[in-house]
């Protein structure tokens, strides 16, 4: 079968003859991949951001498709189409009991070598392999495709969990700092939960000219304060999504929040020792939410509100391109001409 | 000046000499109104339901106007547009610094004789007297009409906070019992709130079509578990709103209800002893909330809401009329001819 | 081996020949049962007022014992001293991961016939088969005996979830209706949860002197509300749990209750239709929570409580008997000359 | 009257002749002070961290005593036993109504100089003017003395805001990092609320030894995860305090969380660019809550707590000195000789 293969930064090709997976146990299903798309986290390694990411890895984790083979354990039926949680997790153990998924003992991440668990081929390709299927897969409902159902495996409940994180109530306004997939995940997802305005905040100017094309609001980190203010919140937002993973984008969220805010940070963060504002965080009462995501939780909300009309995954995705085009899309992904790329399987 | 006021069972009349109201304290006001509803509460008196009620009491708990007189420890300034909670509450003993306004020892209800704490004239007049105006009264945001920011001051807000009671979360579905304007209010909220679907089951057919045409499922109570399957909520809803007040309202939220939702009730109810279906709730470990509403608490996101047309007061009005016609508005709402009316102060 | 079967209303007999349980599938374990206690539950079929219960049904849910069998889905090992939860769930279907454990589709009780779910064998007997082991039962800690462990498995659970369920506050009043088993296994935790003061109310006199010598403020139902005054809640408990299952003692809790308190009922209910005092549940705008219990969730809380000495199940114990004296401890028990029996099955 | 003055880093000095505080509103009241505690925060002008603070400032936040003079607007008596809040916060404003006290426009600290808004003289005096003093002042209740209550004013109501920040559950271990006085606070609240184990961090050993003498498991930084097993908790504490306010000591408190845990960081911090363990907050999806406490809120349920004997302040109290020998008290408690002094204010 054909697969997107990692061979080092800057590098993937697709390969054309890669092993067709098979079920090995009970709870291991084998899924016929009909969309694919690459994730900001494919770029860490993409762009040689992390050292020992493994040479020959399949690659990703958001993937739709059709049930093709399934152990006894797997109550899903050959030929019911599914997606996938970005994270797998054994859904057994005491962690996944207090529905913390991706403090699994056994989470893993498709197609991200070993950085987060084991190694465990991803979904970028035609076929794949997935491990506790009956927690992992969910049922795509009839009235939606494939495509609709993609991110709900991953970026549209990221922003979902970060916007429970938060706990805003209806008729806030909520801040979000990053105009990227999750960030616009984040914002759409607030909208949906009740959000007044949703006043959006990037660097890059097509971004900010996107968000405010799905109508939120959209400004500079130097005039996000502004921004604030004039869509009603002149104290700062009582609910802010940080989705960059910066030190710079942390403080900034900071300066958006209101007195006792709760910041929902979803940007992914790997420092040791990143500089953070904690005189302003302790002054002003602030919560501060580490939140990586969790679609085994919430696909099920997040699909609801897919079919609904209340969230709208076709606003997301600027390319759609076969199978073939993964390194293409790749490299416009990484040079930010794509915003969110699509992957249709079987070109 | 010129007000409605009860003479009994049936009888409102519109008198042309009323007392001018005047600032007694310094936290007291003195709005000119300009729109007045009449709420369903006012059916009680009306229908002969409250026998105590006194006759000469000038009626209605709903309205906005225009500061005309303030006490020096009101800070809204004369000639500010405002919106007046239902609830009249102190905002300084220790159940209002809890956030518990209806529970506060000097609590009352404008125009509602003596039923809830002291007699207080009521807003369907001229003028009335607000008493802690600073707490009771919030200024109408200069983008909304004082028709617009109206139930913001009692059945928007109580429709809100029986949504959060429930605590439901974005792509769930809400059932609502009861097709009046405060299940409506409910049903709207739930929307705003990010509910997939909301079901509002009502006995009369007008109210289920007008429910339907607001983009709402429709049900009869003997339909309501199956429209709830059709909703995606085959086994109940997650959140339940009671709006009705009756015995026969309650057994059919708990019916709707998912093991261990959350039904809140914001009919009113007054039983001693009420026939409840507890081995069910017992059995299906539901919680049972009993919510009054607080505008105080919740205006500003309601307003908010109204001001990003997430929610539409002018959905709920059927009537438009002039205070001069109050006698007959009663009448129409009193059999269902008038869904909502809004009587025009100035007419 | 030896059991307590039921024969009919007041007729229970310990017989010698019943058939040893084996383990039938993978996530099924045996017990050989050390302890087993007698619940409040199990007086409903004794009395007669479960028709249905079938004669012939092995009695209890309440036991602790040493694994002597698993199948390979069990990872605790043959020779581990184990408790187990009343409630069988079987861990795994869309309710269990909400945490629902009794709203399980698979829900069953030990010993209770076919009242909850299908029928099972209890635990009052030398040797009993436990399914879902994995999910219902837990290892007992190295420092505590088999006594102390035993009431995690359902009373100290249920009085846990109560309380939690109340979300009282470190340093408020509680007050308990129902100065029975569970109800002082409420008021335990109580106190363990930071309780300024329990108020435990109860009809019968002894119960209040057992509940006066467990450190607790006992009343008669008509003392209630002097009681909690004098235990500086003029006002009412902020929290209250009713541990009855009658109209009588819910209205109780709504009378203890102060405005905006919550209500746990962990007392079981069955009437369709209970008299329940609406009126004075809304205008003071209380929650009321229906509340089973649920061991799964809970024990290792409780455990860790019972190891660090903030709850003595022995308080609780009245009669340490032989399993071969079971009928007279079900009288004993009946009559309420006994207040709690623990049935040491090697005897 | 007699005063403690601040006259720089280093310097202060009881003057004897400062003016008579009087009531200059109807809010005011002046309080005779009975007893005064330095706090913490007192040593950082000590030390001459605030280079801006102003010198001549009366000092301390920390007071109880008795009303002598009230303006209409206070409903205590004169002659009633108070304590005062650390934080003055009007009770009026939109935050306030929130419960955000310290938040407050118009927020200020006793003492303080204008580091916390404008200038209040403080405590450590004979008399003492309280603003908003009907939101300031807490009676007294008649079972405790005046240094029962002296702590419900600051320390023991933010070690309590600290512990409801963490949402710890009853049964479960609570890590505290610095086992100065908030510290222990913390950890006394920690047990209140049914902590099944508190593990105390410090690096002084004598820190360490008081935490075991009053019941805590003490450990060093370098010892805590080994402590947190021990005492049950090996995959870190579900519920951490961080009071110290340094880089080391919330790095410290990231290391003790489990999974999903809540860290609540009451240490004061001032830093601007805190160097901050992100990486392993988002892989551990920690929740980090800023809390500076809050008297208003809490004082009833620790004055509660003090009159059950849930907390003892005592334990607290390593000298008990004279107003008059308030400079040697400063001199003592920042080299760490005294652990926490209450000056008698008619010595």
């Amino acid at each position: 079968m054909r697969g997107v293969v990692y061979h080092g930064p800057g590098d993937v090709r697709v390969e054309p003859d890669l092993p067709m997976p098979t079920v090995r146990g009970p709870r291991d299903a084998v899924v016929r991949v009909t969309k694919t798309a690459i994730c900001g986290t494919d770029l860490h390694p993409y762009r040689g951001e992390i050292p020992g990411f493994e040479s020959g890895t399949v690659l990703g984790h958001e993937f739709t498709g059709t049930l093709v083979e399934a152990g006894s354990g797997v109550s899903l039926h050959v030929g019911q189409r599914v997606v996938a949680s970005d994270i797998v997790a054994c859904g057994r153990c005491e962690r996944c009991a207090r529905g913390e998924h991706y403090q699994c003992e056994l989470v893993t991440l498709f197609g991200y070598s070993t950085v987060v668990g084991a190694a465990l081929p991803g979904g970028q390709a035609e076929y794949v392999r997935v491990p506790y299927a009956d927690v992992v897969l969910a049922a795509v409902p009839d009235d939606l495709t494939d495509e609709e159902a993609l991110f709900a495996g991953d970026i549209l409940s990221t922003g979902y969990a970060a916007i429970q994180a938060t706990a805003m109530l209806p008729g806030q306004v909520v801040a979000v700092v990053g105009g990227g997939p999750v960030g616009l995940c984040a914002a759409m997802c607030a909208i949906a939960a009740g959000a007044a305005r949703v006043v959006v905040t990037d660097l890059d100017q097509e971004r900010r000219e996107r968000a405010n094309r799905l109508g939120f609001t959209a400004s500079s980190p130097a005039g996000l304060s502004a921004a604030l203010a004039r869509a009603g919140a002149p104290d700062g937002a009582p609910a802010v999504v940080e989705a960059v993973g910066t030190d710079a984008a942390l403080a900034a969220a900071v300066r958006a929040a209101r007195p006792c805010a709760t910041i929902a940070v979803v940007g992914a963060h790997h420092a040791p020792d990143l500089p953070f504002p904690a005189g302003t965080a302790f002054a002003r009462e602030l919560t501060v939410r580490f939140v990586v995501g969790d679609p085994i939780r919430y696909r099920d909300q997040v699909l609801a509100l897919v079919r609904a009309d209340r969230l709208d995954p076709a606003a997301l995705v600027s390319h759609r391109m076969p199978l073939s085009a993964a390194a293409e899309a790749y490299h416009l992904f990484d040079r930010r001409e794509a915003f969110k790329v699509v992957l249709d399987a079987s070109g």
